[in-house]
């Protein structure tokens, strides 16, 4: 994917333009990539966005058309216009890598670099990470409860334009959908690719079983037929049942039924029935229609029969409360090592001023303990105290056993990775190992368990200090 | 923009590999693309999105690389990737333009062709139609509720990746956001960017007062403040009247000031006055933050004063009930000359069969009194009975004095636009126009009037002999 460097809010341009203007532009800058709440009042987050992110960020360069654009709009002196010319960006991006699960209020991405190249990215880098690490947590949620079946997404026709559906297939590959119907997603991303046929194919031929069996001739290797078109149990299933005994006498096995609509719980077990008593017992069941982690959650624990979900609107659109946007955001945390920070009357807007680590406490066979968010060069131990980020009158104590390692790395050094691209799978497994580790009462739907997120002391008084002084500033 | 013909769920290719095989590609067929329940809980849609479906219409083809990466799937024959190669759209489009209001069960895009080529272009309409509709529809929405004053998009940052936010800049403007911050969608769509600088512009500086005359240097013409940073009454508003005093020595005016917290209709209120009182009743106040038309409404039933909306996260995202996706259908209506009907369980899931037209019965001065669908050789008159789509036990007589109009029109013909491309300023204008001529309960938030779409008794006809037969032919 290739991003357009106007991809971005005016502003980010005006206020390059500005610090311009007063010879500010090669100041160095820290911002910081967060969001403040888990989404879908869920437990956790699966973050997801950086290698397009890094995309973006190594291929950043405006163009003779661009530049042109801009000219136009009458806003800019054309020394700016210059200095776009060769912009760049030749910053330092320190992240964790997809699939990671993280929480409320962890730097996410660390972005340094001169104040001019680290604000410009700000909009494309949040139209980025935002999306992908929504829809991968969404992924994530459906994935968990689906258990052993498997999950497609096919959300392409719901998504945010057809462009919006490209991305949202990839991070649903990264929170464990394993397959797409979206061909192109498919090719720019090398995931498989899954599908049948419509209602409208059984309705462009004279009958159910006439469409099934020149299904079945076309396809005699991947055959899914589609069974709710005119009634499931009545009508759909026999057929399909009479088309998987004809194509076994070929030397062929019918693949998979899909039910669309009606009570899937009680049609899948009724079709899982009828398929068994007919020999048919390895013909798999596919769901589908408006599935999201709930209905999931219902259907099995109504002991429905699904092999395979099909989830789109939902999954690509992220329905649901607290869902439908990552309220990622990105700040400002220190300009020329000196720590900023933004306070409003909200505390729980005010920032985490200065360059940040993110540690992860773990304990046996890596179960997750807690996370703490330091100073760059803070030595946080176990024993010490933390601090709760939103009220520093809640604290505790670091367990004296537990292991302390860095969630994040440099991923990014003068505008260029440091690491070789990594394969979505690797994203995929780590996001199923991590959720594993993590309390599992995190991964509840309904008032999960709140995984602690921690300052270092040394933060936490830094903090204090400057919300005490950012007043003064102000006035 | 441009759209490549892989953007399509497998199950396309699949069904159309499939026609080829039993010789029905050529097959005459007609698809109506449909919603069946308008979002948001209201009482209207707006239709959008058409310029770039046939955009992707008139430019589908597959180049070698596509062709490539198909042939590689192991799944299609060699004779369906040649077919492929001269694949095109060479059909016909019917449908209303852009701007036009709409309701649930209305065909909106009628699509006319061969079998394959009406099949095949399913996904990528509805994906670009869905997600403009709904997007339209909130910008309407949000634009009503806000009377005179202007809205903002400004939703890049949250949209679905930085592609799914320039078909929402341009969907936006259709509902009527008359400019947005996204600079590509200014580019690409001709739309008037805006925006001024964030908190971390603020920030950058010693204080922030340095800040805003920084910025008033930078851009005197257009100077925005954002006031919120420290304390938006005891610093940011002085702060700004002091730099609006200083431009004004300059012979230059402060254009506004931005507020982005806070209780907006408070904080508005003593904004306009401290200005007024200051002589500065020109200069506007834009407010922010996590804006839609609910917030809206209750700002301005509160005496809010405030002159811009930038409304971003929510109307990108088209969050709130009955939003996130726009539930539209592609369903196959006639082949071969002949209606067809997909029935399910659910009644409402019922198509309406046949070629159609739709038609608005209007009143005086145009007011829009009720929509009638019908087919497309009826001769529906004032003063015929109409059925309930639904429950064609509920029916109604078209009110004599009515004139019948048809809503849309042929706009592609053998593939091709019929039409000159429409500018989008008028297709914004329509949509204001109708929204003044549809009875007003329409408009309300909760609980809207349900404004009536009937069909014809011939259209009723052909649908109930059409539902009896289908279960027999399932059978």
């Amino acid at each position: 994917m290739s991003y357009s460097p106007l991809l971005t809010d005016l502003y980010e341009l005006t206020m390059l333009a500005g610090y311009l203007e007063e010879g500010m532009e090669d100041k160095r800058a820290v911002f910081d990539l967060f969001f403040r709440t888990n989404p879908f009042e869920g437990g956790y987050a699966v973050f997801a966005g950086l290698e397009p992110a890094m995309d973006f960020l190594e291929e950043l360069r405006f163009n003779p058309e661009e530049l042109a654009y801009l000219s136009g709009l009458g806003l800019f002196r054309p020394s700016f216009i210059d200095f776009l010319r060769d912009f760049r960006f030749r910053g330092r991006v320190t992240a964790p890598p997809e699939g990671t699960v993280v929480f409320a209020n962890e730097p996410l991405l660390t972005v340094e670099g001169t104040l001019a190249e680290a604000q410009f990215v700000e909009t494309a880098l949040l139209a980025i990470i935002n999306f992908q690490t929504l829809v991968a947590t969404k992924a994530a949620r459906i994935c968990h409860v689906s258990g052993e079946a498997e999950v497609i997404e096919f959300g392409l026709r719901r998504a945010q334009g057809p462009d919006g559906g490209l991305s949202a297939s990839r991070a649903a590959c990264v929170g464990g959908a394993g397959s797409t119907s979206n061909v192109l997603a498919g090719k720019v991303f090398g995931l498989p690719v899954q599908g049948t046929h419509a209602h409208s194919w059984i309705q462009a031929f004279p009958d159910e079983l006439t469409a099934f069996r020149a299904y079945a001739k076309a396809f005699p290797g991947a055959t899914v037929l589609l069974v709710d078109t005119y009634d499931t149990l009545e009508s759909g299933m026999p057929h399909a049942i009479t088309v998987a005994r004809e194509m076994r006498k070929r030397g062929h096995e019918l693949r998979g039924i899909r039910i669309d609509s009606g009570d899937l719980a009680y049609l899948s077990r009724e079709a899982r029935r009828m398929l068994d008593e007919a020999g048919f017992g390895k013909v798999r069941i596919v769901a589908s229609n408006d599935l999201d982690e709930h209905v999931i959650e219902s259907v099995r624990s109504e002991g429905g029969q699904v092999d395979i979900y099909g989830v789109g609107t939902k999954l690509a659109t992220c329905s649901g409360p607290g869902g439908a946007a990552l309220g990622g955001v990105y700040k400002l945390v220190e300009v020329d090592g000196i720590p900023k920070l933004k306070v409003t009357s909200d505390m729980a807007k005010a920032t985490l001023p200065g360059k940040k680590r993110v540690l992860r406490a773990t304990g046996p066979e890596g179960s997750f303990i807690q996370d703490v968010i330091c100073l760059e060069g803070d030595d946080v131990q176990p024993g010490e105290i933390v601090y709760d980020p939103i009220n520093p009158l809640q604290h505790k104590i670091l367990p004296v056993g537990a292991c302390l390692s860095d969630l994040r790395r440099v991923v990014m050094e003068e505008g260029r990775r440091t690491h070789a691209r990594e394969p979505l799978e690797a994203m995929t497994a780590r996001c199923r190992r991590e959720l594993a580790l993590l309390p599992q009462g995190c991964l509840r739907f309904i008032n999960p368990h709140r995984y602690k997120v921690s300052v270092s002391s040394r933060l936490n008084d830094l903090r204090c200090r400057l919300i005490s002084e950012a007043s003064k500033r102000g006035a």
